[in-house]
């Protein structure tokens, strides 16, 4: 018998060749159904896949990103397929899951495939996932795969077979078609309950604009009508909240190409934004015991030789300025300025846990086909901070930034949050990893009970973490479902080895201390972006860069329209006036589009009675109230950093 | 007759060959005895020097910078007069006048001159300078001059004249001793009353390390004795203040190798100086109607060839980056980003004008020579900001930045201060200067309108404006009278049209903008570096880092002392506690080191009232009050930035 563990420790026996389908049987019918791949130690198999040996086993149902690709995987299979029954003879290249769907690059030689014959392949797939033909799989020579190729005159999977190892190559066949491919694939076809291509685009092969250009077919699928409807909805309304969109309608952002690519130029309105964010973590911070400090955004070569930066990450920075023989670097990354402001001054056990905080701006090398709006971009602001503490303080300390993103998750109204918690592999320490056992033990333990304690939603990852110590990324999802990486927390024993740091125990001994990297809010450029889409534009009145729109009915009320500007802006609401010659009809329209989220309209009635006809952004006419209760309720709202529902 | 005209307007005749201490004494026998040199025609000339022609004179004292450059001038001469004396045969290289005091760079030979030697060159010098000799001008041909050093064998002086145009040379004469020099000089010795010689250094011939080492001898005179001694305790008051020494004290600065140099490390205590002139820079501004912007600290070589600043200010950039074919430098200056924001959008004459402020930080390279504390450094953050306005609006505009300026100076308690209004020269129009003869005419006249409406005193310099028109250097003096140049203020009526800048007028048509830079408190490294000096560290509470300290006698009143430091907290005053197990007297001490403004002392007596024992920095016991009271008193000198005096 084989021993299977499952994740949550509990073990069972089985006979060897059992596969996962077996065991999820085993388990219940249910789960069966759903279930679409498997984790076996650490590496995704088909459920039909026998197992012969004690193994870690994982069922990886719809939910699971792993299961996700592997279904969409097998979508491209099934697309080829139907591909090869409509235009027969074409050649396929390689047909990957990607994030949201998969494609596959096709030569069609003399043939064309358009929008409509789109429509007729998705008839095509669906009729043979109707067939439940299973994924079949099969390990061949290489020698007999390049053969059957070389028989098909299929020069693109000759290629592939070219860069493969010598020995056992796999091919996966369902119903009519089969591909030279690693696999996994869910069972069978009859999973795929609902398909939609969306898109076709040229791609040159192996992205090599000398080479000649294939067609790739864009698609996604989905185990029922129902959530394919919902995704369809999600990317419509996405599209309308676009933050590329609205960051140039409500005045945001702006780009120049004598500035350079991915370099953003934050406008006044999206400067207010910033400055409110940075307000925020400010106070968050300043309760929080942290320190801020101001450094500078470059460094000589030798910081980055120190802190390993260098020559490993050398890709994504900026390449260097050589001046007086010595070469400077645009800083990528803020931790080693802070270090060196740790070290400036000895530091004792009674300064730990020393915290500082920076409204940090770094500068990352990213390929300009890789720059999106504010999503990717060149030069990034962040509050990033680094606190240097005991172990003994370390579990505290890593609970408190924890604690400070679900005060964040709260206020920005995130409702739908994972942290995937990375831990080290035991086998690499000393390789991919600190060769410091006990450290790794002792603070993967201490995150993983915060997360626990906090109830935190969480994945844990094997093999992924830093090389100085474990992480957590922060994956938050805005209203409409889409996902964004937030940011990442950090353990760190290596860089206060590497910087020197020490501090003097009570007992007069030097100590390295502990380092947390955090940068709670991420960078102001994403998450500006995720607040745009998560707000359709429409922001909370704290954050809005403007809060309040006077509209007079006419020139007669302007000085009136002035009285009740004074009266917010000493209250230091962010307002002006819409002084236009225009009927107030088009004035509220406009103002609409700008997404103020109050407008106040003064005419005869409101002058005379001391009043303001308000209206909320979305909400429509609140009536009319005297101006000074308007200004408290404004302000509790600001104060309160209120999300306005 | 030749025609004299004065700075104030007023014209003379006279008859040619008249000196201007014919002048002086024509208009009064005090005045005469107090001139010491004279701009003819914008020139510095001695005072018995013949005037041939018509000509703007301007007579000279002591309190103008010209003047006591020709003073200090003409004491290297008498120094050098008492070397030969003291020290004959050697030889002398050049004997400049500097910021404060004058210099001579000696070929000693195998002599040696010694802290003593030079209380005995003083001696000399006094008795030298009693004889009245006066300072004879003499014009010789080059040739004449290079047969006299080759007969005295002087190498020194035949390598200048080496370099100097054919034609006559002069020569100066006092007593004994005579020189190759340009002049100007005072008319005789008489006028030096009281002489310091300061400091004795190696310098390398030429300043070339590979070049023989002269000895160079520092000194300063004044035209009394009264004048010399407040200047030296000045010297010893200034030293006790030097920033260096308190940065370092107060832990507001670091610097580090692995940074580079130049390049400030701002600690927490210097963070919180920054953060709380931002913050009223910020609300400043925002009263004034600025809209703040963020944009990178880098940027594409195009903009600088638009913006003219390459190739013309590249040896004070940093070197460029290449990326992807393209060089991005380091930005040495925000306005060309700021252009860009303002282009973003269209712009019309409801929108102007247009005021954006940036915390901007920008990048110099100064020789390493060059770099001094705070004063001169490579990374510079500064409160900047370029207001866009039509011509009609400029000169309230400029009123608006100068009240500024204002505004600043008496919270910061800067009693002393001078405009320098540089102004084109009408002959340079269309080389040196942009040729728009009417805007320089009317912004100049509108610029020194502003200047005398607002009863701020200025000088007025000819032939020093910018490029793009005319400018305002800004001089203000510590409490100690040490000159600190803080800001300029520049109009612009160029870089609108290089950066193509329009708006709409309301007739429609298409205009360019003028533009102001300013950046009234200049950049935060200087002025921090001057308050420091200002203060002698002892920052007024808005300023301090640590605003204050809680001394509990004994820990039997940690909780009480805990209890006040909530109190404070929550209204956001910065304290801690000293919870060291320490004497009172002791901490009361540390504390006092530190210039922490308020002092609680807490024990038996204040806990059971409910009260604090207060402590002023600098005034000393203030008596025991309710922490209640104490926390109104501390908020309302915060909020007012009161001085505290």
């Amino acid at each position: 018998m084989i021993k299977i563990s499952f994740p949550d420790g509990a073990q069972r026996e089985y006979a060897p060749g059992t596969t996962a389908l077996d065991i999820a049987k085993s388990i219940s019918e249910g789960l069966a159904r759903k279930v679409l791949a498997a984790s076996v130690n650490g590496q995704v198999w088909d459920l039909t896949r026998p197992i012969y040996g004690d193994a870690q086993v994982k069922l990886l149902t719809w939910d699971q990103k792993d299961a996700k690709s592997t279904f969409w995987h097998s979508t491209a299979h099934l697309m080829a397929e139907a591909i090869e029954s409509l235009f027969p003879g074409v050649k396929f290249w390689v047909g990957p899951p990607v994030e949201n769907g998969f494609y596959y690059d096709i030569d069609l030689g003399d043939k064309h495939i358009s929008e409509d014959d789109l429509r007729k392949l998705e008839v095509k797939m669906a009729e043979l996932a109707k067939q439940n033909n299973a994924y079949v799989r099969k390990e061949v020579p290489k020698a007999e795969a390049i053969s059957y190729f070389k028989e098909k005159g299929d020069e693109y999977k000759l290629d592939l077979l070219q860069n493969l190892e010598d020995g056992n190559i796999t091919f996966y066949t369902q119903g009519a078609f089969t591909d030279l491919c690693r696999g996994p694939h869910i069972p069978h076809t009859g999973f795929i309950k609902a398909i939609k291509l969306t898109n076709i685009a040229g791609a040159y092969w192996k992205g090599d604009e000398k080479n000649k250009m294939l067609t790739r077919v864009y698609g996604v699928s989905f185990p029922s009508q129902k959530e394919l409807d919902e995704y369809l909805q999600m990317l419509e309304e996405a599209k309308k909240r676009d933050h590329r969109k609205l960051g140039k309608e409500l005045g945001i952002y702006t780009m120049d190409d004598d500035v350079g690519q991915g370099l953003i130029l934050w406008m006044p309105n999206g400067t207010v934004i910033i400055e409110e964010l940075e307000k925020l973590a400010k106070e968050t911070e300043e309760e929080a015991g942290y320190h801020r400090v101001v450094t500078p955004h470059i460094a000589k070569e030798s910081m980055y030789l120190t802190s390993g930066h260098l020559p490993y990450y050398a890709d994504s920075m900026y390449p260097p300025m050589e001046l007086e023989g010595e070469k400077y670097y645009l800083r990528a990354m803020n931790c080693p300025h802070h270090h060196k402001i740790f070290a400036a001054e000895p530091k004792s056990y009674r300064d730990l846990p020393y915290r500082i905080a920076e409204y940090g701006t770094v500068y990352r090398y990213e390929q300009s086909g890789e720059l999106f709006g504010l999503m990717r971009v060149r030069c990034l602001h962040m509050n990033d901070a680094h606190i240097y503490c005991t172990r003994e303080q370390f579990e505290q300390e890593f609970r408190a930034v924890n604690e400070m993103y679900l005060k964040y998750f709260k206020i920005f109204g995130v409702g739908k949050y994972v942290m995937r918690l990375s831990l080290h592999s035991p086998d690499k320490l000393g390789k991919k990893y600190v060769n410091e056992p006990e450290l790794w033990k002792e603070t993967e333990a201490m995150v993983r009970q915060v997360l626990i304690d906090s109830n935190i939603p969480y994945v844990e990852v094997m093999d992924e973490a830093a090389f100085y110590g474990p992480k957590i990324d922060v994956q938050i999802y805005s209203v409409i479902g889409r996902e964004f990486t937030l940011a990442t927390n950090q353990v760190d024993f290596s860089q206060g080895r590497s910087f020197k740091l020490q501090y003097a125990t009570a007992d007069n001994q030097s100590e390295t201390p502990l380092i947390i990297h955090r940068a709670p809010l991420g960078t102001h450029e994403r998450f500006i972006g995720f607040l745009l889409e998560h707000y359709a534009g429409k922001l909370p009145v704290w954050l809005a860069p403007q809060q309040v729109k006077i509209l007079p009915i006419s020139d007669k009320f302007m000085d009136y329209a002035l009285d009740v500007q004074k009266k917010l802006r000493s209250a230091r609401v962010r307002v002006s006036i819409d002084d236009r010659n225009e009927k107030i009809g088009k004035k509220i329209r406009d103002t609409e589009l700008l997404k103020v989220p109050y407008m106040l309209v003064v005419g005869e009635k409101e002058m005379n009675e001391g009043k303001i006809a308000v209206r909320r952004q979305g909400k429509g006419d609140l009536g009319a109230i005297p101006v000074d209760e308007f200004v408290q309720v404004i302000s509790r709202e600001i104060t309160e950093r209120s999300s306005g529902d």
